[in-house]
This record gives structure tokens, sequence and C-alpha cells, in this order.
């Protein structure tokens, strides 16, 4: 079964205040060097048969209308290829 | 500035109620033949400074004590190059 995974993040524009809170804390617990924390949601779905256009063209309409809010999120999709190896198969925000 | 992404998922045996709420809603929603939907967590830290091993070292060390709880979370650590493109820099799961 092939793994296909949508990234969510808020828009560069919105202000992320989980990623902030992460950013403020670290130099406190000793991290230097962190200039910015961005916090968003990776959703990994498993995908039954083959993962071609058609069903990358779904896996896009269901991040699209479903998992990220396109007003004030961009999302991208990436099929994973084997174990710890990443192909990108398109990106796409909104 | 160079980016790294640390993604955090809850392990393979931990129950994951958010993706499953996900992945019920699909056939309901018109979207058929997603088998699973896990649901994690994507940071992205912007660096100051060279992205080398020393650095990388210390992002590890963050991920491990702060974003993630390795009790129950997997997490890994990459490198992105440029926009769009992914570069596998490490990969650590506790």
């Amino acid at each position: 079964m092939a793994r296909v995974v949508v990234d969510v993040m808020l828009k560069p524009e919105i202000l992320d205040p989980q990623g902030q809170a992460v950013q403020r804390a670290l130099p406190r617990l000793g991290f230097e060097g962190i200039a910015d924390v961005r916090q968003g949601k990776r959703f990994e779905l498993e995908v039954e048969g083959p993962v071609d256009d058609a069903a990358l063209a779904r896996i896009h309409e269901i991040a699209e209308t479903f998992l990220a809010n396109t007003v004030i999120e961009d999302f991208s999709v990436k099929v994973e290829v084997g174990e710890g190896a990443d192909a990108a198969a398109g990106k796409a925000g909104s």
C-alpha cells in the first residue's frame, strides 16, 4: 500500500502562536540560533491501489476541501516512496 | 537561512483518534480507497547559520526533548533544500 503525505501549514502571513511559543521557549531551554518556528499538521494517508494521477487528483481534492482550511493554510501533497525516502509528486498552495 | 523540518508522528502502535476521525469521514464525503490516516505534527525551524552536523545534532536534541514525546511519538529531522525539494538529512525514531 502506498503512502501519500499531506502537509498543512499556516500561510506565512498568518500569525502562528503555537510556533511562536516553541520558538520563545527554546533559548530558555538552552537552544540558541533558531530564528523562527512554524507548527503545522502532517497527514499520512495509506492509499489502496496505485497512486496514479487520478488518485493524486483525488487526494489533492481531499486536502483542499477537508484537511486544510485554504483561507489561512497552505498544503502540499507528496508520495512517500519506501521508508525514509521522499519523492515530490506535486506541491500546491492556495 | 536554512529550513529544517521536524515531523512528529504517533508511534504505529499508539491509537490515533484524530486520524481515525478523518479516515471515517472520507467515505461519507465521497472519497473511497483511503485505508488509513495518521495525523501528526510538522515543525519548520529556520536555522541561523550553517546546518552542519553540530546544528543537526542540536535540532535532534530539541526534537527529542521538547517537540516530541518519545514515549508515544516518533520523529524525523530533515533539511529542506530550496523550495519544494527535500533532502533526507537524518531519520530518527526512539
